[in-house]
């Protein structure tokens, strides 16, 4: 029997039983398929992994045809932002509830048999890019699946900035922060804070300000090819705004720091299973209704 | 000396001074340019015009090369939804305030002067089409440039109806009504629900749902080119729904009624003078600050 | 034995076959326990029950000590706007899901033993009381235990209003409406809107503005006992405005009508089962989380 | 001539020309009137002034039976934290725009006069207190008039927290941070966060959650005499949240710590010219309208 997908690496990133015994249980399986199948070097390492054969990540681009991320949206996140590099796709497993980019029930395994027979659907995500200058030299890069959030170095400090597109002043701002988000990350973070949200189609990103000090500031959705520029103002006196993408540890900013935001030009190939619908993992996760009655 | 537009219509909506002086600046301006131009039956019939030379809407296509709509956003919905049809573009003279389509001050004329010389750009805006079916027969169609809102009778009765895109379920909602809005009328009503802000450039259109009765449903943004389907459910005992396009007078729905939103495959082309910023238009219209130190 | 409560009249409102078979047992074990009970007889009527004793609400004062209300939350509202008047405590049979008011749960009537032989707390809600005046004469005088809401004819039309509070201005409104909401109300409809939660125990109202033309409107909360004036302006040309108590039917306004809300000077009494906790209702209710690690 | 006021002392906050001027102009204008004036000597440390004559803070209470603010409503708020265990009101000189509690206009100084000759009214504001337990030791005591806030020591970083009223467990929170807010801090940081206005008299706090994980959670307010008291949980690995009260530097905290918050005993009297007006200081804040046609 052939397979859509041949030569397989397995990630993950947190070191618990659970992990590791669905990590085991999916390379059982692959190997059993005859399908060439590797761990990570850091998932193993991260993991404390030894029994299994390692790859490492800048091979994946020639050696690797789907990546198969195991954990929580986190973990897929995680390993999207090293696979979407090697133009490398990716399939989740989740454990327990359903993600919205991890499909995969690890009491369900046969999915992943019924991805690699065909039954599947790709589905294109794109990052943003962010890059940072200080007095013309850069300081940061980095890739976000999710969002890159400007936040202050203690919340209940507001930062004053300005926020241009394509060169044009859109306004001036003066926030606990803002959140900068793609269609993926539009149910994360952005979420929480009154964003709305973005069907993973779409090819825009939305800006969300942080508890802004005007009550007329509203998130506004824009095309993704936009170039986003936000200048920490000067005004700004001792207060270390930051940067953070997709969860991680922050960046220090200082007043005069320029923030570019574009798209990334490499997507990230989700794989899906053809039982996969958008609306259900939505309805799931938010607590639609789906038929009426539900309460 | 040539110009750009050289048979031009006037229209307007409202019957009162302002209007009036403005429509005639605006007409001995165009005549003393030997532009060829003419006024709308409609409206000289609206605002008791006798003395002006009048063409009839059905007339514009082959006669007409821009149509100038005096008043406010309103007053430009109310033409738009007519040139749309004809394929001819627009130009809104705002009497007051800086509108989002209507850029021209009324004491500042001259500006068309400068838009007839090629000063100017042409923005595509797209319209919603609405479509009700009853019992498999149609019972209304209608035209949207800002928003097709599902709303109950009075407003203290909620709603049950399902929403498909693309023939999949997106979710059952009790709720006071929904809003679909494009671009253009995510700065009108839906802003006041909660609703995001769509660039105008952004072939989406956004579903606001209106006061729902479980807290985690959110405005969502999907592709201006989804099938919209809104079926108002059997179990909605004693309530009569209704739908609205750009809040004209509504027409009554019942149980079981089927309604369709696609994009208007025709375009609206609007014209604006080359002093024109979308940025500047949002914040003087949401009293956003530019700099900072304004509040 | 001794009981708390002696004389108990059955109320309901909804004529169907759960509630009948509840309201069934509840007097069957109030009569094995010796209990003078009756039927509410406008329930009889709507209930179709010809088979027992009836009382009519205006006798309630001398005759009853307590009312059991069966049904969801909008059958209580229904029962407590009768027997405010009467000084007559209640309690509610819920029929399913946990409710605000109606605590006792129809699989476990066992419950109302508990409450007859002293296990349980007396809380104190309080009513508005609209009054409406039109060229000062009064059309209308209304309770409401949850809210009192101006709302228009049609959701799409604005209505203009001006708010007093103790006669002094607070704003001027164009809104869709406005709700007045008592803490009881605000877990209803208010909540919707975007309203906080009023502990029950607090001696406020809370306004809420429906869909503001301007983003700057928030929902205010203030002393109950402050007289609240809406008057609806003369600017509101075609708009017929009206208000509804506890979403009852709607009674039309005019131009220049003047809506009166006060605190109702008799208090509701609601029985509450020992068991009962305003937290465990409002947490059921939200779904929010009691611990951590439950979402 | 006697005054209501014949001992004042003037405080101030922030070091520059304007606040110095006002300040000077505020001493003339009293000694002319013979009222015995003093400067407080941390303001006269900080602003550099020696030529005036000062006092101490611990001397307030026996010797001054007014003292008067310069500055924004941020220098009120440090002046009321001080003069509040002294029991003396404060009168707030405000430079430029209408604040809160800030009414004498700089430019109008004569409002003074009439202050002291008795045309004022007085209004209590309550304040919190906050009390941090570690391992049943207390490491940190404070004050706030405004709101206390608990946040995380990166933004995007979600505490975990149990929130406990009088006892009873209210809920369990995942979010970046609570904002527990007096009356008078309703309009302050709370209002960006989505909190309601609570009107100054009431004797009310309101809990708004920051940034939910959940989508259901609300805003609440409750009876200010509650005691509240917010667990930060175990479950925070590696994140230190903190709190701060009225936006002071915040005091880092670490799981297991226990927060309580009662209302202070003693209470901010607030001296306001009699041509304050509650709703006048919001509609001018807020931007609304206070009549038709003003958009």
């Amino acid at each position: 029997m052939t397979y859509d997908f041949n030569h397989i690496v397995l990630m993950a990133k947190k070191r618990n039983k659970a992990t590791i015994d669905t990590l085991t249980a999916v390379y059982d399986l692959l190997t059993k398929l005859n399908i060439d199948t590797h761990i990570d070097v850091t998932t193993a390492r991260l993991l404390d992994l030894k029994k299994f054969p390692t790859i490492n990540a800048n091979e994946f681009k020639d050696n690797i045809d789907l990546a198969i991320a195991i954990g929580g949206d986190g973990s897929l996140l995680h390993a999207a932002r090293t696979v979407v590099h090697q133009n490398v796709p990716i399939l989740g497993v989740n454990r327990g509830r359903l993600g919205f980019l991890t499909d995969i029930n690890p009491d369900n395994l046969d999915q992943i048999t019924d991805v690699l027979s065909g039954q599947y659907t790709k589905e294109k995500r794109f990052l943003l890019y962010a890059h940072v200058q200080h007095d013309e030299s850069t300081i940061c890069k980095a890739d976000a699946l999710n969002d890159v959030v400007l936040l202050p170095d203690a919340i209940a400090h507001m930062i004053d900035f300005d926020i241009f597109i394509d060169n044009k002043c859109m306004c001036n701002l003066r926030a606990d922060g803002l959140i900068i988000a793609t269609p993926t990350g539009s149910t994360a973070y952005a979420l929480s804070g009154g964003g709305p949200i973005l069907h993973p189609e779409l090819d825009s990103v939305v800006l969300v300000p942080m508890f802004p000090h005007s009550l007329t500031y509203r998130p506004i959705v824009i095309d993704a090819n936009s170039e986003i520029k936000v200048v920490v103002s000067n005004l700004n006196n001792g207060i270390s705004p930051a940067i953070s993408c997709d969860g991680q540890p922050s960046i220090p900013l200082q007043t005069g720091d320029i923030i570019k935001i574009i798209k990334n030009r490499n997507y990230l190939n989700v794989i899906h299973p053809n039982t996969y619908n958008y609306y259900d993992a939505l309805r799931s996760k938010l607590h639609w209704a789906k038929k009426l009655g539900q309460d």
